[in-house]
């Protein structure tokens, strides 16, 4: 286990009829903030108009900023910039899921520093003041409620970058199970994808040594498979829409790393994807993380058949690790098609056409991607090929 | 699952040397502490050198308070109250485990009241500031080193009590693995004793649809008696030491409460234990435990047999579940066995003499203990019996 430290102050609000205590819980920080949020759903549901009601009863004036799309765009987040800054505002509540959260983010790290914003996603530290943010959360998946992370599009070059720092965990996320009903049955399971992707990322480690936090991650994934499966049978049903909520947290609220250095390079592999096709995250995570097990297993044949035997009760195969291990991947595709997602780019009509693209990108910062195994470019074409 | 709220913001500082940053911590908060502390131990291992030196480096002034002992005494910390107002110290320092941490919180919650500490824990609530404090952990068992909560001894009556408020977690932590080396086997054993019954308190709960919190829980369960096993066979193993250590906080930090409720009628049952014969916490829960789930299981005969079944592997009989549960007991005392800890009174000389007095005691202020299942007077009599 290695050294580290680990503080997330994020207060959790999380159960029925909580965003109506929003008005209540911001005024304690604020009493101008930025509204910012997706496209119209919030206004069909029924949410917005809640938020804003409660907002008023507390004479919390606010600015709207609509808008944010799936992978979420440097240009709307430039714009609330300069909102923020015309209108002297201090707080940022974001409503949405994690494109939402994410945008507000890096508004929120962008309004203090003095050049153009996309600097903190190429190489330039966070080492000035954010703004406060909380949510209220209406799609589990990227865990952005209580992580310390952003990821941005850039539309000039479609460049998909992350970027972080401590104080960008919101003071206080608010997490209705109820307000996530209305997910279709694909934005689910793309959701779902996600925060299983949190997890296995972080499994898959080279650190020795780490048997509490590998049973942490093991608990939230078998929690996750198991109510995924049932909330995609019914989108209705509080206690499994309560469990993916509250997995999709734990899962990225960097408990699940204490001691340990994940790897991510699914992640960044998946990021080019779907920052030149604009799909989902979770979509893209579906199709490349299968690809990169089965492209790197043989770095910890171990670790791989534990894997298999403890998330889906796969018996070890002593004599033959590799058959387990091979099972256990078999076994988390046909876990993603349960939930009705596509394992392959053939499914969903991409070809190999930007593999040299993609790849480029990937490695261009850093020369590769990944702690647990390095993936540089002639790797990241061989996991393209097999996600094929 | 229930509506929750959650925060715990203590900053964890984990692993080797460690502990000599504890001077640059503390500056960002004081300048002038109380060093609480407990026996001499802290001497002679050198640690107490690395302290004062790292205090003096970044020239925080400090006025010393030892003499801790287990089931620390509200005597000690009336002492301590008065040193902080009188020397206007707003910060203190506890180094040590449970019972030092816990007589910090107490002095921490006690300065600014303007009765007398005790009320506190008895029925007067807390809603006035408490200074902030840190810890440098050296006993993992308790927990105290992330929780709200604090637990003191009443000489005058031998009363036991505890209390709490979220601005008594601690705001940084200092946790080094290697500082527990020196602890006894039976001090390690009745470490992981005690934070293994802080994780069955939260198991046991009568709320349906936490699939979540009882796979971290079992996750937890599952580390704790693994890496208890090697510890206690191996002191000096770092290993297992920093499992232990990292299980015994997550076991306390209330993450795994989140939507559930507790049960904590053992705890209540062996204060009253330790209170009369001043025996460490942990070697009473070893005996209480076993005793309540003898008398209570019928109660929810399922969750037992998914106890005995997942921490233990034991395969569950369908067709006489409560053979598995009987079995999941058993396997419980074998494990407080193998750790070298009695799980009888009597191997701890202990009669029924005083039964009737601790039982008495334990229910006279709210006429019950427990939620899972609520033990009145006749009950605890028969706990007690059943631990004989």
């Amino acid at each position: 286990m290695k050294n580290f430290n680990y503080k997330n102050g994020t207060k959790l609000i999380f159960g029925k009829d909580t965003e109506l205590k929003i008005g209540k819980e911001i005024k304690k920080y604020s009493n101008k903030i930025l509204l910012h949020y997706g496209g119209g759903s919030i206004k069909t549901t029924g949410l917005y108009e809640k938020i804003v009601n409660s907002l008023n009863e507390e004479g919390i004036e606010f600015i709207e900023l609509s808008g944010v799309k799936p992978n979420p765009r440097v240009s709307l987040v430039r714009k609330g910039i300069n909102i923020c800054r015309d209108n002297n505002l201090d707080f940022i509540l974001a409503v949405g899921g994690g494109s939402v959260i994410d945008s507000a983010k890096a508004i929120a790290a962008g309004v203090n520093y003095s050049k153009d914003v996309w600097d903190l996603f190429m190489d330039t530290p966070i080492n000035h003041k954010c703004l406060n943010l909380a949510t209220i959360l209406t799609i589990p998946a990227a865990g952005s409620e209580t992580s310390s992370g952003t990821v941005i599009t850039n539309e000039e070059g479609w460049y998909k970058k992350s970027t972080g720092h401590p104080t960008l965990r919101p003071i206080f996320s608010i997490m209705n199970p109820e307000l996530t009903f209305t997910l279709s049955k694909y934005q689910t399971a793309c959701g779902i994808a996600d925060m299983l992707a949190h997890v296995m990322e972080r499994y898959f480690t080279n650190e020795p040594n780490v048997d509490l936090t590998d049973r942490l991650c093991e608990a939230t994934m078998k929690s996750i498979i198991d109510n995924g499966l049932r909330v995609i049978n019914n989108l209705n049903d509080y206690n499994s829409r309560a469990e993916i909520m509250l997995s999709g947290m734990i899962a990225h609220n960097d408990s699940l790393s204490m001691g340990r250095i994940g790897d991510w390079a699914s992640h960044d592999i998946e990021h080019e994807l779907s920052g030149i096709y604009d799909i989902p995250h979770g979509a893209g995570l579906a199709i490349i993380f299968p690809a990169w097990m089965k492209y790197v297993y043989k770095h910890d044949i171990n670790r791989f058949a534990q894997f298999a035997n403890r998330v889906f009760n796969i018996d070890i195969n002593l004599n033959n690790p590799e058959e387990t291990v091979l099972l256990g991947i078999k076994k988390l595709e046909d876990f993603f098609k349960e939930l009705g997602l596509k394992t392959t780019l053939k499914e969903i009509n991409i070809n190999n056409e930007h593999f040299s693209e993609m790849a480029k990108k990937l490695v261009e910062l850093n020369g590769h991607v990944g702690n647990f195994v390095e993936i540089k470019y002639e790797d990241a074409i061989e996991i393209y090929k097999l996600a094929l």
